[in-house]
């Protein structure tokens, strides 16, 4: 298994929610996480924020670019909006790296979320076009950003669907996932069934409203 | 909460897998199942099966028509291919009623499983665009076939996502789910979220060859 302690991982996105979430979650599992921003202000001043709450930690800011030639994983958590044109800004900086694209496409109307169509088929086939020499998975779609940023919530108790594929890469990803207590990093399928797992964040959301839950997803019988 | 002994579910495709699996476990659950069938004939051996397996139920096969005309709330479980026509077939029969769809419109090649494109969305919307008469609903795509059919796993231990427009609806489908054992129908979102619900399953059975598993989905902080 891979010791994930040995990596840098860069957050794009780490100034949202689910960004930073994670970001929290991994410093505090003893991973070096370094948060992207279009400043190295604004990066620096959100790790400041993980730092006051997880303590003695390795997190630090930086702006985009530099984020990602000093990571050797990246977390893809920006808005769907910003989604393309961030990747291909970085497509040298991402050459031969793991990049994990977590970027859900929804829009919401007064019935309320619904998934969007993405003409690459998911916004990870999108990723895995715009940066042809990266090694595009997907995953972290489904864990509740408010569940992330509570640590009075110890355990996760979730699991994390990672699809790609590249064996090598989806096995990182999966220990990154067991890196957080309670969460369970499991195969996904292949790439082009991200679709399905992207779009599935609405009815997870249509849950929430109908139940007043941070819903997650667990895999039975494994 | 509805009473779903008092009700006479239809289940068309009960010849296969999944729509066998479900009438078993309906009909051990107290409920009226009707098997439909190409051919009273061949519904009938079908339900002989069911009778044999289950002990004192009540079920009971007839051709699809009849098995529509008799039925409260129908189980659409037949292959995709013969999806549209079969619908189309009894639209008359199933005004007014519950129609549950259950199918998964996958394709599989040598990279493995895969979601097939539906010009409507989903299996699910082709059936309320086919039956705009009928309370069309879209549940029970991730229930193992083979753990239905196993009857030594008295508890099923997986959660169903119901979708649909109709809460009075959904709410009886539910109930359907809640009726097995172990299982636990969860409103999921509306129907034009049904297509990655199907999809998923594309998922399912890669982390099925992955694992060698019969996996299912439970929701998290319900």
């Amino acid at each position: 298994m891979t010791d994930v302690t040995e990596l840098t991982v860069g957050v794009f996105g780490g100034t949202g929610p689910q960004g930073r979430g994670l970001a929290l979650r991994w410093a505090r599992a003893g991973i070096d996480v370094v948060l992207g921003s279009r400043s190295a202000e604004r990066g620096e001043a959100a790790a400041a924020e993980v730092r006051a709450l997880a303590g003695d930690v390795r997190c630090r800011g930086l702006d985009n670019r530099d984020a990602a030639a000093a990571a050797d994983v990246v977390l893809v958590a920006v808005p769907w909006e910003g989604h393309a044109a961030l990747l291909e800004s970085l497509r040298d900086e991402l050459v031969g790296k793991i990049v994990i694209d977590c970027v859900n496409p929804l829009g919401f109307d007064k019935q309320g979320p619904f998934a969007l169509p993405v003409a690459e088929g998911s916004a990870a086939q999108q990723a895995e076009k715009l940066l042809p020499e990266s090694r595009v998975t997907a995953a972290f779609h489904h864990v509740s950003a408010v569940h992330l940023a509570d640590l009075s919530i110890a355990e996760m108790a979730t699991d994390v669907l990672v699809l790609g594929d590249d064996r090598e890469a989806t096995d990182v990803v999966r220990a990154l996932a067991d890196a957080i207590p309670g969460m369970r990093g499991i195969y996904g399928g292949r790439l082009r069934n991200a679709h399905q797992v992207e779009a599935l964040t609405a009815n997870l959301i249509a849950i929430n409203r109908r139940y007043k839950a941070h819903a997650g997803v667990r895999i039975t019988d494994l």
